[in-house]
């Protein structure tokens, strides 16, 4: 028996789910609707787009083999109708009918459905200030905007930009600005970190760091008032709490909410935020209606509740679980551990799973395990080092998350892929500690860094590894007088040097690892004594090897100075380690 | 209460076992044998050190902050004793002492321990063939070899070589000599395809090919009869079944064994091809005896049975087991699913689980998901095709394997390390229809090509797909009248014209996917339809669609000519896709 479905929005779970549904209902109508007149695009691609790495919009909406998705795509190629142009006024449940309109004529009319797919996504917030309307200031909403954005630098209309919030894509736009284009942009966020909420704050400081060094003017902890107009209605600059920043071009990227103000008129149950509740099968409280991608809630692997995971790939699973449920196959979306990757300009960042901060709020008894290994064998050329965390419960042992900051290439994404297959089954420590990464010196070391990180966390659940925790210790050294501690330094003498110079020999002592078993009556008495090496390892040893000899007033320096040299404190004394 | 542990064997588990077992446990006396003089080094970057790659030898000895593991660094750093150049000659296990001969002096002693633990590795198998002693002809059994190696090619002795064995180390290796020495070289193999036992054929083949492009001398299913002699003592050659290959070097890297003969001399329970047996806390069949590394046998995560895996990388984490049993805090080593991965020039092959071949032996109801998606966003620069299988029980739905053959980068440890913590736990089809992969465009496609391979599985399963064995198409193309197939081409019809001049359009024929709609009528009747497009996806899509209209003969070429370009079939067209 023949059914029709409509699929409101036609930009990833859309189209996937109407695909799919197609391909298994062969005999049904499947009817999807967009407001946009492009549809069906990689939104996730707009930064490299906008750079020229994409040198046209057409490819973001093309398939690998190279046809265009548009409207004609999905009705020749794939069967499925669309209607562009055509907004979604209204919902009548009872009488199963969509009202929508055609944005081209006005016409209104209602569509009947048997099944309804709602993928409406998400829309970008846009700051409730003055000028924020003016000519010049873009969201990126739609590839509409992106084109406009893309021609006005390519005409050299653009020498100054601002971009308002540091999340994953005001960084990836910053990049695309300053690094194709070379325009003098500034990146202002509010929090008094980059990437708030998806990683911890010393991760989001190399992040930081990494940004000034290629350029971008970043400014935490400032927030945006005003938006400047030049007198002709075009935007001449942003006003901060701080400072003027001139810009031709600004760009509000402070984060998106779904889009589901038809579901909430409707009647359909969201979420105190706005989003479409689901159940595992993406049906909504009326089991005619279903919903996926951006517009909707699902649940976190690690804390079991609520959480909002607007991804394109994500919207591209939940579009075809959603097609399968429609079509009567059952299927499930279990959850997310909101798994995270971005290339910002040399260096990637990714995590997985919830930041020690967030475990902290959600009363985990959380604690992390930082470390900063080899990417591959560190004999083998082109090795570099990795900032990894794990973050951990200390009473359950269970990983609750991983971080990772890095040269760019790919093997982040084998470190956090394989965490997020672990997380999601409720993996702990002991699990990381025997995860089997695939071994061959191009590619891991043989203790991987994963599992190293997993050493680590294990050590310290164990009391084998008591560490001070590294935001401590950089405000004891920019206030010296806080605590009585002094750093004992296990690397080569010749490392040690310009620290000692800086502190004093007193406070910055200088023992060699390999001597210390011979030379350990020299550590003072009665000071806290921080083991520091470059990444934590000799350190942990030496701790272990004084607490045999009685003294524990050790704390080891997790990380070591590889994690210190990539945050941009003043006083680190050398290169990048 | 001290205790005194021996642990016989220094390169890889057992001086990880025995710095963890002096930081759990730093009052016993903790004694390290070893009959070689060179100790505790990364015997997997061999082939990197007489490529050059790695400058010198100590590197693969050093620590990541570059100091030389030799005895006195274990003394020292890490207070564990060693003893070089000292051969454990058997194990008395009612007295608890091992008979040592020291090989400087000739000198023997009994040595007492409470707890013993084998770390005594594998050995290379040798050719029992005449001249298998010549001057010139090695085996990568330890570091002294590789050096000698690397001197002769640096003072130019080398101008010709052959590798035997075509496994992981013979292709390294092959690789070492022809890429940085320009050493003329040939593999041979004595089964009919490179990686036995570890990839299925058409990856081998992918792998051939590519070795064959950079002027490696590929010769499968060839067996090394002789080394000839070049009348004085040195090689000059290797006579095969097929060819006589001239050599100033031959290297025969044609598997290991474990180096067991201690343990079984010992009475200690070893399987039938000789590793030692173990239980999950790598206890030998004596409870005061442990073992770990490439001695033991472990268990498959796949099959459930005896495996052998060795490898540097679970070396060390059997080690680190074995020396928190040791040390009296329980931990347990589970199993392998036997991940691999190589850098071969510049493709990186990698698998985990058990290959199609293997899962077919061992009587699962195997088939295969073969796909040939983009590593990363299909738009964004550098992006590349990878060849990706998925390798499943079609009963259980379990996910027995992954094989993946794409450029050199991380893209594919990504997806190796993802699914071996899947299989690990058991993880089905669906399980990997929503794994979690990080997505962003430089990193991945929103619909990653694990995923995407996952849902080829499923539809396999749900019998939405019939796919054409890999195989069977290509025997039908060189023998043309074996079958009475067409080809229906779904790509653009210029992609199709060299193949419909080369086997005529009746046999070869252009219908373009976005047309089929209204042209599937065209399709000849009462013969085998092969839909063939770049990867399949069209392809099935299109098989999907004429199943719909009734007409069912119908077989996709899975993977599609993505998999053949890279195979070196004669017939192929075109430029690898």
């Amino acid at each position: 028996m023949s059914r029709k479905v409509i699929i409101i929005g036609a930009v990833a779970a859309g189209p996937k789910a109407a695909c799919r549904l197609k391909r298994l209902q062969p005999d049904w109508d499947i009817l999807m609707l967009d407001q946009d007149s492009l549809i069906s695009y990689g939104g996730c691609g707009i930064p490299y787009y906008v750079s020229g790495d994409v040198s046209d919009e057409s490819e973001l909406r093309s398939t690998s083999f190279h046809m265009v998705r548009d409207k004609s795509f999905f009705e020749q190629a794939k069967g499925v109708e669309v209607r562009t142009r055509t907004r979604a006024l209204s919902i009548d449940r009872n009488q199963k009918v969509v009202r929508v309109q055609y944005l081209d004529t006005g016409q209104e009319e209602d569509l009947s459905y048997d099944t309804l797919l709602l993928a409406t996504g998400a829309q970008p917030f846009e700051l409730p200030i003055p000028g924020a309307k003016l000519d010049g200031v873009f969201t990126i909403s739609d590839l509409h905007k992106a084109i406009e954005i893309r021609k006005r630098i390519a005409a050299g209309k653009v020498s100054k930009a601002v971009v308002i919030g540091g999340g994953a894509i005001g960084i990836e736009m910053a990049e695309a600005l300053t690094d194709l284009w070379g325009i003098e942009t500034s990146l202002v966020e509010l929090e008094p970190r980059l990437l708030p909420g998806a990683v911890d704050s010393h991760f989001a400081a190399m992040l930081k760091q990494h940004l000034e060094e290629k350029e971008v003017r970043v400014f935490t902890g400032e927030s945006a008032l005003s938006m400047i107009d030049n007198g002709s209605g075009s935007v001449a600059g942003v006003q901060t709490n701080m400072r003027t920043l001139e810009a031709d071009l600004v760009i509000m990227a402070v984060g998106v909410r779904p889009r589901s103000e038809l579901a909430r008129a409707a009647g359909l149950d969201v979420t105190s935020w706005g989003a479409i509740k689901v159940n595992q099968r993406l049906q909504t409280s009326d089991s005619s209606i279903y919903a996926a991608g951006d517009c909707i809630a699902t649940t976190s692997f690690v804390t079991r509740r609520e959480t909002y995971a607007p991804l394109g790939s994500l919207a591209n699973r939940q579009g075809r679980i959603a097609a399968d449920n429609i079509a009567g196959q059952p299927a499930v979306f279990k959850g997310v551990c909101t798994s995270f990757i971005m290339k910002a300009f040399d260096r990637c960042i990714g995590a997985t799973g919830i930041s020690y901060e967030a475990a902290l709020f959600e009363g985990f008894d959380a604690d992390y395990a930082l470390t900063s290994p080899s990417d591959r064998a560190h004999f083998f050329p082109g090795q570099a080092i990795v900032i990894l965390q794990l973050v951990f419960d200390r009473k359950s042992r269970r990983v609750l998350g991983l971080q990772a900051f890095g040269s760019m290439n790919d093997s982040i994404s084998a470190r956090v892929d394989a965490a997020a297959a672990l997380i999601a089954e409720g993996g702990t420590i002991e699990d990381f500690c025997t995860l089997e990464m695939a071994y061959a010196p191009p590619f891991a070391a043989a203790i991987d860094s994963i599992n190293a990180a997993a050493y680590v966390a294990e050590n310290m659940c164990d009391n084998r590894l008591r560490r001070v925790h590294l935001n401590h210790f950089l405000r004891w050294v920019d206030n010296m007088d806080s605590e009585d501690w002094v750093a004992i330094d296990v690397r080569h003498p010749k490392e040690v040097e310009p620290y000692a110079q800086r502190f004093g020999a007193e406070r910055w002592m200088s023992i060699p690892y390999e001597q210390m078993r011979d030379r350990y009556q020299e550590l003072p008495e009665g000071k806290i004594c921080i083991l520091v090496c470059n990444a934590g390892t000799r350190s942990y040893e030496v701790q272990v090897f004084l607490d045999a000899k009685d003294k524990k007033d050790t704390l080891v320096l997790c990380g070591g100075l590889n994690v210190i040299s990539r945050m941009g404190v003043s006083w680190y004394g050398g290169k990048e380690v």
